[in-house]
């Protein structure tokens, strides 16, 4: 059956076509940059924004129209499936990515609930077998349920976190199960609501430790999945602990823990911490944790996660940049972990966002791969850090200076010249490339 | 002579006092947890604030009357040493803090603003000796002078690197001429404006490269000084490298300089990061990088340093709660990072800031004393983590647990009873002992 | 039967009580300024957050134990009133709150609806009676439904413009029924989206028109409450109409509504606009609108509505300041539209909240009532403005002065002395007066 | 003799075109809309920014590098006209816009000062009358001098209020003398610090006596320039009092003078507001005061006015969508009121900072006008609001409606149909039409 009736498989008809279920940048076997645009940008499907969610709000309840809706319990996650993975056909996305919670519903135990799971996910591993379709990452919804009302592996309550030990041990049995590419940590409830009440230090410790656990039982069992952790400052609790990258990496280092994991960076929650985007993609290059992408946008003058599509051409630019920079995401992909509006609550909408997003990172990495061709940016960099490779500079660089020979150095070079900048004129280069690529 | 011919020697009179310039809550004398209220408070006045600012601003010129003023270039320095030196006796306050261009005039070469730094020096010393006054940091301003525009540790130009390590060589020198006990970096331009034109990699590794040079010659004279590095977030640059505590520890955490430097936590910077003074001081603590503050306040409905003398009294109180959990900041202090307001520019002014600053550390530092006394919040604390200690809590803590051990443990104990957090409680609580201690 | 069972009656034991049973500042019958404490301070309990929210937030489910959600349906809705009048009586809060659906379940249709919500009111109606709690004021949901995600007032559809005035229409009878002293309007889906879409114009214009049928029809049935509109910037809509007081200022002006209507002013609303809570007081105060308060507080680091229960004695300080000198609220109260923070779900949760509230509200009160007794703010005012109470100020105040009248005293006294605003000190007195009263 | 000798006038090239020194979009004589670019586009340089600022920020020392800082005094104001008539040529900007203290320096008297401002006048109204140049608006600053600490309009002291007077005066004569189209009012210190020592109300009716005096003395000498007010919500003073559109018009409400004052909006100052740029001209445009903007944009993460060139086509291109719905800006213009980057300090920096505004505003009309003409949001908005013009809407709008005869209608229409508001695919659709237009 299908819950998309109206809707026909995308194809790409160019930058002209006004068909509203078309493609007018993503043209999936195009080659950008060696590479075809289908390697460049492994999209995913959010399962919890596109199947699971309702439209409700903290004003308000559900508005979403889903054709699905008709179900309930485990009828309703397996008819999710069904459309997940039509909708996944229709999009040509290659890959999705699910919370265990998303997918099939708690039972009264939790020995029924890994039993819910084991059905839809003999369902699931199916249809990705006969579609091609592939699992990017999975975990484990620890924030949702009252009982991680104060934390899951931040918790203070042992018997919670021995609770989402076993959610976790599940999800990685999943992950395997369905040969997910990388396993990914959100920490939905890992912060604290006030300092008056709260063993920081013990908390992050335990956190470590489970995350210690989680790898020796992926190795235990053989799951290759790339372990990602995902920042985010703040939203749900006051404080969350992986405010960052830079955050997380610290709390990476610190544990012994930075070989093997990597960072699930995403855009709006750049935006909640004050940074732009690229900037969490060049801090997470440099320590060479860039894992994956959470591609949505947030709506710059609210304070929360706002999770739209991502229709900003100049972040998807500057995102592709930083990708193509790094060679690449390998295990990683863009995940669409973004919603609908409230307002947008009819069953062609999630269609329109995708196509608008996929569209939008397309022309991003068509934008990225012809700047980095031209060396616009890199000449620039280039040319203003030439000092670094010569003399002085390079006794900086080398680490043959010492204070003293560079007060020496100093002493003898009163005149410095600096250059401009030239931030106006790069910026305006950027709008050239934009409009003209 | 005295440039405050109308403030008498500041005495503590007791909060009922009406006398402006008299302490409310500041006895230098009285003991608190253990210790006089001075060796808790290791108050410092702010050299660039307090004895050269102007009050000017983006929009507008000085407006500070300030009876030095009518001196210039060497003189003028020499005056304001004499000023401070009065202020500082008057205020009691044991320490003081300066940048070098803060206290003697950039001449026409090096060798000659070196020399005026060294007259001035030389004067500092002596008065430091005749009062008994103690430097508490020093550093290099390397952000105000037009070759610092693109940065001074981060430049793209290896001659003002140079010049910058000359400047650190003879910071180095001079604290430790005057036994100062912390030697700081504030990074003012070590930041970016544009990821366009910026080789953030190449800018970061020099920086710490500035570092090592810097304790290699501190190691080489023997200044003993513990190093501290002051997180912002923003502004001048529009992204400042030490964003917050985190970003600045995962920094020293890569670059292999954690042992060597601790922090200068400034509340102000904290605001501006998205985060609580009271947060950066227990991710520092946890760290055993707690170094150092620099006392302020911000404005939280403004998004700029707005620097204000700290008045609020929870704030201080949380702070000073972080600092006696810390056992103290050993070499560091609390600098009064602050400036009296524009409109505040009348010398009289300069005491009413102040005495309202240690009036109100002087009040946190009782109130956080008889919370941790009465355990107030280590007893809630102890209580709510007490299933850590005991049974499978003691497994996960001790390392012993596994995910399939805890998995095991889940499916036996399906009934989890969490208790409620008593924010609000604790809240009222904390304003209890605000108002009666 | 008592839902809250440990509960007592809440007595007033003073400061250095530690019964948390207990109010430390409220005392209800003490004479502060001329009228006892219940008078100054009308509080008012919010039903929704109260009795009918269930601690769930966009991350995840509700929390909240409450002994009423046994029951369902029309029972529940019973329960809850109970429970209400049980908390009301132990608190002796003199005023309630609701929102039509917050009291009584919608039914299958709107009849129904409504025959629901007269048989709750009957029962409102009797224990108000016979407990003498009064309702401060009532409101029409009309954000909640999926109805109404476009709007009501502003909706693009006339159905839905229709419904909601159906609703209004039954709210001012409610309203009527029960003698509320004020009726509210809070435009919660009042706002827009994105402009592409909007008719802005229209919205506002049938805003307009609404709240003009609505006077006609409670003056047609002889409602005398006054009527108030709640601004707010944002949340749910990214951008709503009656972002801040001096906005809905402008609206009622514009369409000829100022007369008619006052504000209802909340704390949280005016953070999330950039305003301190005394900004928008003194601006309604200044245009005669000021008519009742929200009374809860924002985290200042967040960038949503956290509703959480007043602890800020500086806030609650400088509101009760506007407060007294506005000669009080008039018909108007101060309603706790806070809700205990998602951790802290047990019932005793709720009286500990609203205790901290109470407590906070009271001693602000003392304090304002101090300072106002002293002048303190008032003679620096008068001193500072002394200048147009005489000579050429006299003339500017008076209308005599022209720009040539100006200039020729300007160029007559070239010689101009301002005074230092002593902001520093000022803060000092505050603190001072806040810890001694 | 030409302070910018490398820089050629610039010429329109097309939007391939790399030489820098070329218009890419700009093209004044093409037609767009009706009229030509220059038309629509009435362009103006801010004196202040590009021939008067040195690039000093709170942080430190000017860097800016002008080939007429070489004179001082009068000649330098004599200079910096030379300078700014050559520039104004080579871009082809057909207006300016000033401060009375950014043309002419302070004198030791008043007398003094405006003698300077009359040489200085004589000689650009001679420049204006052989070039063809015209002045957008002038204005006075009323904010840099220290003895504005307190405010002009709303200061404290009176002898401060009667020299603003006086300053205004000798503005309207300017004015008047350049043929100004318009003349300003920014409340560069109209706002407050702290309401502890404000009489916000004084404050408040005093500025409203300042303009009415203004409008007597401008009708007396017959200047009909049209008067504008510019809205900013922070800094300087923590709070401005023409926070934004509706607060400025609230007062101007308020005061009576409506009729004769529209709005200068400025782009970054919307967004401190914390609005959209297109919300501030919409709230405008519906009460007939939309008069002229300052063109420039905000850095969406950092919380002070960086008054950046305009360079974002989004923004842009709803900039000018508003603009053309208004039927243009009438006297009014678009005025560059952007700074180069403290890193951008050398003169061809001028140039192309304003080339790449002059190419973002002339492509967003493009963009603009095409939507319009192919009337894409217009059609959107037609539809979605067609419930209003039959039927109970038309009833609703006409007035005929009582909240009895919607209720009437509303019982008997229980079942309610929204449609989706599309926001996705509208984002999609603008994407469109900037990429391909």
């Amino acid at each position: 059956m299908s819950y998309f009736t109206g809707v026909p498989t995308i194809e790409y008809e160019g930058a002209r076509s006004t068909n509203p279920f078309a493609f007018k940048h993503y043209d999936p076997g195009a080659v950008v940059a060696g590479k075809t645009m289908q390697e460049h940008l492994r999209f995913a499907v959010a399962y919890w924004h596109t199947l699971t969610a309702s439209g409700a709000d903290p004003f308000g309840a559900g508005t979403a129209v889903r054709p699905w809706d008709r179900f309930t319990g485990l009828d309703l996650a397996k008819a999710r499936v069904e459309a997940a993975f039509e909708l996944i056909a229709k999009l040509k996305v290659p890959f999705f990515c699910f919370h265990d919670r998303d997918i099939a519903p708690e039972g009264d135990t939790l020995q029924e609930t890994n039993r819910n799971l084991d059905v839809i996910v003999a369902s699931i591993k199916e249809y990705m077998k006969s579609t091609g379709t592939k699992l990017l990452w999975n975990t484990a919804n620890m924030f949702t349920h009252p009982r991680f009302v104060h934390g899951a592996g931040t918790t203070n309550n042992a018997d919670v976190y021995a609770y989402a030990a076993a959610q976790i041990k599940k999800g990685l049995e999943v992950g395997k199960e369905l040969g997910a590419e990388n396993y990914v940590f959100w920490g939905g409830r890992e912060g604290y609501e006030s300092l008056l009440h709260t063993d920081m230090q013990l908390e992050l410790d335990n956190l470590a430790r489970l995350y210690r656990m989680a790898l020796d039982y992926a190795d235990e069992i053989g799951f290759k999945a790339q372990f990602l952790i995902e920042p985010k400052p703040k939203e749900p609790t006051k404080h969350q602990y992986d405010f960052d990258a830079a955050t997380t990496i610290a709390f990476l280092q610190h544990y012994g823990l930075k070989d093997r994991f990597k960072l699930n960076l995403e855009a709006n929650h750049a935006t909640l911490a004050g940074h732009t985007f690229e900037h969490e993609l060049r801090t997470a290059r440099m320590h060479g944790v860039l894992g994956s992408l959470d591609a949505n946008q947030g709506d710059m003058l609210l304070g929360w996660d706002t999770d739209e599509f991502p229709t900003d051409l100049y972040a998807t630019t500057l995102t592709m940049y930083e990708v193509l920079q790094n060679g690449g995401l390998g295990n990683g992909g863009i995940n669409f972990d973004a919603k609908v509006r409230r307002g947008s609550f009819e069953p062609d909408d999630l269609f329109h966002a995708h196509i608008a997003g996929m569209d939008a990172y397309a022309k991003g990495l068509r934008v990225a791969a012809k700047l980095i061709e031209d060396r616009v940016f890199e000449d620039v960099i280039d040319r203003r850090y030439a000092s670094f490779k010569e003399g002085i500079g390079r006794d900086i660089v080398s680490g043959k200076a010492t204070l003293a020979s560079l007060e020496q150095y100093a002493l003898q070079h009163e005149t410095i010249r600096n250059e401009s900048g030239r931030q106006e004129r790069l910026k305006a280069i950027l709008n050239q490339y934009l409009l003209s690529e």
